[in-house]
């Protein structure tokens, strides 16, 4: 392989953290239907700072919030990498529970906190920042596309047709993603996996008005503890969810993929202690790294009904609702799933009650190859920044549009991840360890060098 | 017995119509702490009113929403009857689903909408107005004093010590609440039991703070599942509450109460029917009317935890919680059985989940003597308005304080009801009928007569 000289030195880190902090500044929630200027903002400020380092940029309005599109293609006969991010954030509630506000980003004890400075504004800014870090060395060493959207966390309803009308425009030979997690501190990993999603909202209908609880309790149907009892009966006491055919189809986890992961260094007790639980309850015979990455789950995400306000007020609900989300594995088709379980909840409405199921998002379950060239010139820059090799992985969340490129642009995806699951992204003061995204502007420099290796064939 | 003028001509509709009006657009939720000077501004609306028919009257403030007491003793030799009544309203939530603003009372077809139309400032100015009505035809017939609380939704908290240090003042030769529903339309009735209840909330913590379901998910305790597992538990299939000792010491349903109720005019199909339901579940083994009346039973009155806004948040919560209600019947403690859920949720809690228990408010249970003279000149009075006799029917809901006026006063408390369940207390487009509201008026005016009339003794 050609070695490169260390960039470390030549990476400006005030700057980064200056700049990124702007980015973390704009309160770019994409489930907030009264932030889409706030998005705009966020998208023009990621073109102009693309445009601003020589790259073609452009922002596009889509049906929802808009797609930041930027190339630099000064590398002829170098492989092309197209770079996808994301600009949306998690909504930030609960408010009260930040220790600082979530849109006025902090530092403390070496951790930036800020919503999205981990996922994915601050993955994302990675590599900007990486590419500035080349350029001030010269022209890229492999020609580079940025994709960045503003609707990850609801689903990405506007990407995947985005990505069809521009699959020539977006032509690459591989696709970098940074929106996970690495295995631990100091170990750097590269994710081969990732779980799918079928996301519903279930509405219970009890009697067509609030009631009096003392008039009426005794004989008027309760939808709150009926929505209790359709949330208990979708698992088992052995921790398997019940709806019928939710397991067809499954790729059973490989023995070697076990054995991979029971090789990593993974302690319960740690795992349990970091969020502050006693015990890790799941699907039954498997492992916790099999339970979070191999095996399918479901969870209640939010659940509402009656009064929620002050004091007490003695009256039985017209209707309750819950969202449920369940994580897929390769194997399982979303779709199937989300029609499998809009069947099923009605049958388990208690008498009195009705129950019906409204989809809200999908996405794909997926696996890539482990031992592609793309892996191999990832493991070498992550080996530069971290002095070690990559551990393989899964990750237990996925993103959502990753399925789509692999169909429509039949490019590898290849992910290389700078946070930790410390870092409490989607929870109240979310963070992102300073040292880490440094560390991630410059696996990514070294990424675009090894991939535009010679030995980086096709 | 003493016959009298139909004062049914005396009465002038239309200024009672206004002066109610007036009073139910105070909007005052004794449970919205934001609210506290509208309570003072209805309890005062109150006290002048009651001074200018020419009682001694007067607010007293307490620890929370202030009592309104007056009273007109200018019938030497004639009992005493102590009006009780409550000027507060329940939460006017949720606000969306009112068809005219809960505060902005309204006539629509024959009926009055509004926030506490019913329960109970139309039902306590109805005995205002009927003493207005008396008074314009001479002296009372009869020693009357009015105790109007602002606290009933709440459990009335400061009542009690209240009547303790009153009861001097407060003494009666019978007590007079009409804070319920009569058994049907044309059809009047005297209650004699009401059920007591224990109202609790549930708290349920699962990790230390919002996790990312997809990294988390199939790993990490949910405390929304796991609330919706405990609420389950607390009901069997046959609908009897799992609480140990829950039924304990219960006095049972006598063959003639049972008889009694078998014989009213009832249907379930049409009960079903005034509440959109198709079925009415319930404690096995009992009649819709001794389920709602006689049994106890326990209700979700509210829940929350995770994402409730718009879209879909895949987070698991790090906390959830619900406001849970059971009606009690005479032979159950408030006391012995909040303490009995308090030390049996938390060994409901799912594995890596802590569950506590958190008391907000009880009220006794209570059984009166059917046979009283009291009950009898009730009886008089309801058929001069209605031509024909009342029946004797029990409430499902409680009035917090009736057992303190029992213990405290050692008066008989007595039971007129003027509203209907149709009226919808405690749900949005709560309503009382105009000719409802009359002829409370009239029942007030009636009773009046009836317990000053020689016959009624002691």
């Amino acid at each position: 392989m050609t070695q490169t000289p260390d960039l470390s030195a030549a990476l400006n880190r005030e700057q980064a953290n200056e700049e990124l902090f702007a980015l973390l500044r704009l309160p770019s929630v994409s489930a907030d239907p009264t932030r889409t200027g706030d998005m705009a903002a966020t998208a023009e400020f990621l073109r102009a700072k693309l445009g601003g380092l020589g790259f073609t940029a452009r922002t596009e309005a889509t049906a929802g919030h808009p797609i930041v599109y930027a190339e630099r293609l000064n590398a002829p006969g170098k492989p092309t990498v197209l770079i996808y991010g994301h600009y949306d954030v998690q909504p930030e509630a609960p408010l009260e529970e930040w220790v600082t506000p979530p849109f006025e980003p902090t530092i403390r004890d070496g951790r930036i906190y800020a919503r999205g400075s981990t996922d994915d504004k601050g993955q994302s800014y990675a590599h900007v920042m990486g590419v500035e870090l080349l350029l001030s060395q010269g022209e890229l060493p492999v020609n580079v596309k940025f994709l960045l959207e503003g609707e990850e966390e609801i689903g990405s309803p506007n990407l995947e047709p985005y990505v069809r009308d521009h699959a020539d425009e977006l032509k690459a030979d591989v696709i970098v993603i940074s929106d996970g997690s690495r295995f631990g501190p100091e170990i750097p990993s590269i994710t081969y996996g990732l779980r799918g999603i079928s996301y519903v909202e279930i509405h219970v209908q009890g009697a067509s008005r609030d009631l009096h609880s003392g008039s009426y309790g005794g004989a008027a149907p309760n939808p709150i503890n009926a929505l209790a009892q359709i949330i208990t009966r979708l698992k088992d006491d052995q921790g398997r969810v019940t709806i019928p055919g939710f397991y067809d189809g499954i790729d059973e986890l490989t023995d070697a993929e076990r054995q991979m992961w029971a090789d990593l260094p993974h302690s319960d007790a740690a795992f349990a202690a970091s969020i502050g639980v006693s015990a890790l309850p799941g699907e039954a015979g498997y492992t916790t790294l099999e339970r979070l990455w191999g095996r399918p789950t479901l969870d209640v995400n939010g659940i509402w009904g009656g009064y929620q306000g002050e004091g007490s007020k003695t009256v039985i609900a017209a209707k309750a609702g819950a969202k449920v989300s369940m994580r897929l594995v390769p194997g399982q088709d979303p779709e199937r799933v989300t029609r499998l379980i809009t069947e099923y909840v009605p049958t388990l409405a208690p008498e009195g009650t009705t129950a019906t199921v409204h989809p809200l998002h999908g996405g794909r379950p997926f696996k890539f190859d482990l031992n592609s060239p793309y892996n191999h010139a990832a493991n070498r820059a992550l080996h530069r920044v971290y002095g070690r090799d990559a551990v393989f992985t899964r990750a237990g969340g996925g993103i959502p549009i990753v399925a789509a490129f692999n169909d429509l642009l039949r490019a590898p995806v290849l992910f290389v991840d700078m946070g930790l699951n410390e870092d409490a992204l989607h929870s109240p003061n979310e963070s992102f360890a300073v040292n880490d995204y440094h560390n991630g502007i410059l696996t990514s420099a070294y990424l675009l060098q090894e991939l535009g290796a010679p030995n980086t064939g096709e």
